[in-house]
């Protein structure tokens, strides 16, 4: 089992990340925490909370961490996620609270009592990331490993050049990235390829009380784009961690723009790196139908779980 | 017949492209004006200058513009066109020299003598264009069309973010994108698809003299890239001239980058433009096939000129 | 006598270095060229020609130049000159209007029929300047001096950081200080001690018909501000040219911010030039009683001449 | 008495400003946590234990933070401050070792614990502080007070444009004076009054064993700069903690330039404020003779007290 700490700001795809882990055998979730992002901090948080109760997920912690970026600037995502963040969907209110502390003391204490055994995954604004390294910079050595949803060495979707997550936290990506490990970056260029077509709905629907959460968000219209249909982009950070096979990766040095004036946020991505050391690992391929039948398999697993 | 004013910086491709004008009946060569690019000015203008030459364009003026960037940085390619940039073909002296004057005013003056009947195409750095715009803001009134080769919306080759051509003066490129006519973007995109293969190389073979210059230049080690190989950009511009059927294009809007950290040159490209009008015309599409047809006659009938 | 040519957007304190200009017998203004820049073209070119006419400054041409900044942002002072530019003062229709041409055509073209003779006052915003630097890179070396109105070492008045007729167009300001010349700049550290007071407004009061434009504008609401009263910037650099030993400047260094969000115009002054080669002889110290001793003495000429 | 935590980088005039603080029985230290910037954490935080000792400052805590920059730059001081940071002087090896923990938390727990009651007084990079208003946003509610030596509002030292602390990390700095609380500016506006005169030598050399450490690194050759003598910068900023009354302060906004060419880490301050919430009191003058006094009589309490 691997042991998987999500950084998060649920969302839609976040929610179904979370399902992905929550019904992978192979995965040991140890926290949740939680960051502004799709929608606001106090949202994001409460899905989380919401979320880990819905899918049964035991006493796995959340912890809040920062409501907004680095340097103060917010981008929201209501218009792809709704204005709570699922898509109009309704959870049973959650019993439990958050953890005490905050998740960037999560981070760096959970990391600092398991070295090497940890696997980080972030798939929101990279804010508690970057903190956390700033503050601790020997965590880039306490992770096993650490793997994004974020970037495209293409095109962005929240501007023509940037990608939400990365447009969320410029500078926050910047130190991410600069911080001495290799950054696993799962960008548009694959997650756009993990559509939820009418086939997976099909599926979807069978699955029980799950069926009524994960058929409706993947179908929100926010999730539509221009870009492609409802691609479920978290999730895909995640089936990497559970199946490194599933991805195809190629070294290349990612340097975050935080100046530009149209171009903020952008991951400029480098192969042709001879001169210089990678700082990431970029994905460049998805075998879909391996990626679908592996989670749709999870979220079997939760659905039989939760009736 | 179109009449043809090209501003270029020889250079590989914009040699292939005076060739493809030069041959075309569908095209009047009114002009050709330099600026410092590929390699220096002095050399742009010389390889103009032997170019008209050996190819026969009668008496098209040649006329030298600027010799680097609005902003004083230069960027060249001599890696991509050699030192003198041509590949290290040498191609006879010229007998006659260049057309008095400058090429800004030589630009303005041309189109002002004939308001709504030249096209005009820039397959270099935009220097000319820009100081032409500001000085003469008309200009874009005058021309029949303006079309580029230059730029791209996925990825660049000069960086990983932008293009030679705009990276090697993003602030002209901003002032001539921005002047209020509508730009034809020939960009990356698609000028990548337009490789010389062995076949296409066979062809060219048999162009008598005209081989001696076309052949080992379509060769030449610095036009194999990774981003794909042999490729005459500027000639797909000047194709497009001739035949615009051979192009699919897309209105978008097109912001240059001027200020990022590793992004400027970029020419980010929006093609959501509900509530934005759009100020270039994109080429998403190539007719490989038709466009190798159209070269390969008009090279023809240069070869059989030059004999 | 020294032969000055004028590029100026009137305004103010323009209108009144055109008097110093025009009432000194050691000038010998060859030109006045106008920008945008106070206010719009068309106004600072019709001020221009009022002014020519009410100074009777015989047929010195009048010759408008470029309409906006280089990078297509305007910004505009008509709370510190009025509507028109001349704090609400009407002059005397102008008979005579603009000569043939533009104002980057005829300072190259001034220039280059006498090399070495010609004194270049800049007093607006560096356009045409910087267009026709770029256009004739030999106008530096064909210049006798070039002194500007503009920039300060130490605060702006547009921004905190930038003075007006820098932030009007800082690209053109910096292709202009990097030119490969040594410019005099007279920038509001000095300009800001040239101030109107009483015992100024009751000498000009004497000025016959001159008074009826020199003293309301110089009491004109928009000129008097936090930095202090009614300062006639444009007219100390002119008074430079008349009198050299005026001012004490000193050589620097001097770049221009392009890229700030809260800087961009601003003239950074580097006085530890050890290393570097001075770009600027910048103004440090007025002789303020001299100044106006000067200053008011071409104005009697003037208010003389015209009764 | 004032509870007060200096978060600094010792560095001569740090070391300056925590003999007064020592000596000033209107002061309770609270705690001292150090930053690289003079020169490295390691020297900074060296130097701060082996102060503590010397000066007999009892059990006060010593608590280690930031190494580096926000985004990762780092600029040094060593040609100002020596190699060790001291000006060459070698103190007594301390004893006590640093606290646990890292100052980014002692200043959010600290403040935590005693809301209303603490000055928060940072005379370094503002690394620290920056953490600690992201990880805990509350700390600007918490602190009574909040101090820097840092900026100016008129020219740089490290650069034309900027102040020493602020250019070492601007979006520390910016992140700061966004943070919601009034930001008490000492600047080099002021802190270049301070300086270090023969009397004021003369004095500090009857101050036994303590003058062995304060008259060499006042007379450190680096500390003599072309903006004018060996000032003792931090210390101001301690002396208004103690007595308020030694500074005029005026209320401003303050913008900190991330992005400029030449102008990274300028404080933008701007006093024209009617429709804008100042974030900053910027000190303006400095009243040199009390602030002398004061800083003399409390080295002398210290100088007693160490013999």
């Amino acid at each position: 089992m691997k042991k998987l700490l999500i950084d998060c700001d649920p969302g839609i795809d976040d929610a179904l990340a979370l399902a992905l882990a929550g019904g992978s055998p192979e995965i040991d979730l140890v926290g949740i925490t939680t960051v502004g992002g799709n929608v606001s901090l106090e949202l994001t948080t409460a899905n989380a909370l919401a979320l880990r109760e819905f899918y049964r997920l035991g006493d796995v912690p959340v912890t809040p961490g920062c409501a907004g970026a680095l340097m103060g600037e917010r981008v929201r995502a209501e218009s792809v996620h709704g204005a709570t963040g699922l898509g109009g969907v309704e959870l049973p209110a959650p019993v439990k609270g958050v953890s005490d502390g905050h998740a960037v003391d999560f981070i760096i204490e959970t990391l600092r009592a398991n070295p090497g055994e940890i696997t980080l995954a972030a798939v929101g604004p990279l804010t508690n990331i970057a903190l956390a390294v700033r503050r601790e910079p020997r965590i880039v050595e306490w992770a096993r490993d650490f793997v994004i949803m974020g970037g495209s060495y293409t095109r962005g979707n929240h501007t023509p050049a940037a990608e939400f997550n990365i447009r969320a936290d410029p500078e926050a990506a910047s130190i991410v990235f600069r911080a001495g490990w290799t950054v696993t970056m799962v960008g548009l260029d694959v997650t756009l390829t993990a559509v939820v077509t009418e086939a997976i709905l099909d599926r979807m629907r069978t699955l029980g009380r799950l069926a009524d959460l994960v058929v409706p968000i993947s179908q929100f219209y926010g999730m539509v784009t221009a870009e492609g249909g409802p691609a479920i982009h978290d999730a895909v950070a995640v089936a990497h961690v559970i199946d490194p096979t599933l991805l195809t990766c190629v070294p290349a040095v990612v340097d975050v723009e935080t100046m530009g004036t149209y171009t903020a946020g952008m991951t400029v991505t480098d192969f042709r790196i001879d001169e210089r050391t990678a700082n990431a690992s970029v994905a460049t391929g998805l075998d879909v139908d391996r990626f679908w039948k592996l989670t749709l398999e999870a979220f079997e697993r939760v659905g039989e779980r939760i009736g």
